[in-house]
């Protein structure tokens, strides 16, 4: 079995026939990471209600949490509107980045005028 | 001007010198859309405030909204852990798609077992 014929025909590939998917909680909202799909990771990704990407570095399939234990489960698959990118909306177990954090947007803000999701309130003793 | 060195240095770009940045609405955590920029446009979008971005089909820079009126005033940039995607985080003025549409992914869904955001409730009177 291959992807639906109906919805490869509206994915817009790379070169490399690659489709980036943006990877969100779905229910807080959490941008946690992008990774990317060929039509046979999109495939899987819809009939096994597990996250599976195309690892560009090692070139392979990847089951998001087969090694780590953290695991996507897909809640909801959407196509934007020139058919080149994905939005994955799953429930995130664990962390979703390799390094330990929550998103892989923790680490390296370069810029924000929000306040910091953790960050302590003004002493209430002062 | 160019973009800060101690940053360019941290981006891995695509063959083309882009990076995607996923664009996010600050409060809401709607996902709006993907675009794509260069170092320049990463330059601008930091000093302006004004989200810019690489435009692939036309080939230029692009502020988002100097046509359409649809600004993005950009609240938090962040990169990922390996450094070749950003996230963005803007307050979105109207819609974020061409479309017309409040998100580019409003429209295509693949597959989904999360209540539509607008959906009616179960009939009160039955």
């Amino acid at each position: 079995m291959a992807l639906d014929p109906k919805i490869a025909e509206r994915l817009k590939r790379t070169p490399d026939g690659l489709v980036p998917a943006i990877v969100q909680q779905h229910d807080t909202g959490e941008v946690l990471m992008l990774a990317w799909m060929d039509d046979e990771a999109l495939h899987r990704t819809l009939t096994t209600g597990r996250a599976t990407y195309w690892s560009r570095s090692r070139a392979e399939y990847w089951v998001k949490g087969d090694t780590s234990g953290h695991v996507q489960w897909v809640r909801h698959v959407a196509l934007d509107c020139d058919g080149d990118t994905i939005l994955l909306k799953v429930d995130q177990v664990g962390a979703a980045c390799h390094t330990g954090d929550r998103t892989c947007f923790d680490a390296d803000v370069l810029e924000s005028t929000m306040p910091a999701v953790n960050a302590p309130g003004p002493d209430p003793s002062t």
